[in-house]
């Protein structure tokens, strides 16, 4: 048992160290020009055990903690949505599980640095930007089903997947403004002002973030 | 003045006679294999003349009337949300200014056909996606102008101009599935939604599009 254990930690640490060389490669010399031998030769691994943790340099770009990669495939979040309180509004269904995903992207700088890795490329802004399209899918089947209402003629799930979606994709911009708050409290802010109807009322005065050294 | 006006309703019909023949020759041929000459040619105008209406092909597939295209320009869309009464609640001007958009785009038939054409190309896609984002960054302005708030550290100019943009996207994709309501209605009843902060209430029993034929 002992032996497996450390077999298991070993794997992780080699998943980690190509993702971590991937993003490192790919900010030094452009994502385009970064193959897989150099990343695994970067890790002292063959191509070929490279392959045996991700399928494409794409996919280590994008990995993360191996349990938030799971949580951003559509099993877990179809999952997650089915299983909170049948009481809960979808909309704050919708802000509880894209609160756990949130609280996975929280590294700042790892975040910042996988974003000016996909700012370089058209072809990984499409990638994120179908992976973001394939999530509110999921979440407006998942408000669907909650509500017992028919996607194909009732709008509603779909709007509120693409406000959800779209409060995430706020945060995510938004978050490097914001030293003294999370990922998760910023989230948590914009989904009470989509169930306050959206108000325009000026924020309050924010001691915490003024307080705080950058 | 009688012969200019005459001039002027001439090209407006050239124009339309292209625009629609770019459609057809794509629901015909795909999107791709259509080339300029083949277009001009099907109006029996010269490459040339197509080039003094529109600069590409898919510019030509995306055009509609003169005034709609106005419309989709930022210039048009960043006037139109400064012009506002300065009382109303940010959601209300872009819940107006849209609706404006989506009485131009209200030929459905015209519509669905170009969305078939777009399903087929990646590249309409994307272009058809920058577009919308392109209106987005310009409401997220238009906001923070009216508002006071500033775009790069408040986000709620951003997260009401993406759940503006998101309301329309949902009213475009649902507009299909409800023949008896016009596209603006359809966007205000979702509107309607946003400013009342998502509640799940299931919609009432709708007489008009159950006795109208499909």
């Amino acid at each position: 048992m002992r032996s497996s254990g450390r077999r298991e930690r070993k794997k992780a640490e080699v998943r980690q160290a190509l993702a971590d060389a991937t993003l490192r490669l790919a900010l030094e010399h452009g994502f385009e020009n970064v193959t897989v031998e150099a990343i695994a030769d970067e890790v002292d691994v063959s191509a070929r055990t490279f392959s045996n943790y991700f399928s494409s340099k794409e996919e280590a770009l994008f990995a993360t903690h191996p349990r938030s990669a799971g949580r951003l495939s559509s099993e877990w979040l179809s999952a997650a949505i089915a299983e909170r309180d049948p009481d809960e509004s979808p909309v704050a269904v919708l802000a509880a599980v894209l609160g756990q995903i949130a609280q996975d992207l929280a590294d700042r700088t790892a975040w910042w640095s996988k974003m000016a890795v996909v700012a370089q490329s058209p072809h990984l802004q499409m990638r994120l930007a179908a992976q973001l399209s394939r999530l509110e899918v999921v979440m407006a089947q998942g408000v669907a089903r909650r509500s017992g209402r028919d996607l194909g003629s009732d709008p509603y799930p779909a709007l509120v997947a693409v406000a959800a979606t779209g409060a995430l994709r706020v945060a995510l911009t938004h978050w490097r403004s914001r030293p003294g708050q999370s990922l998760p409290e910023l989230l948590g802010e914009l989904f009470a002002e989509l169930t306050a109807g959206l108000p325009d009322v000026p924020p309050p005065h924010d001691p915490v973030s003024e307080s705080r050294p950058r």
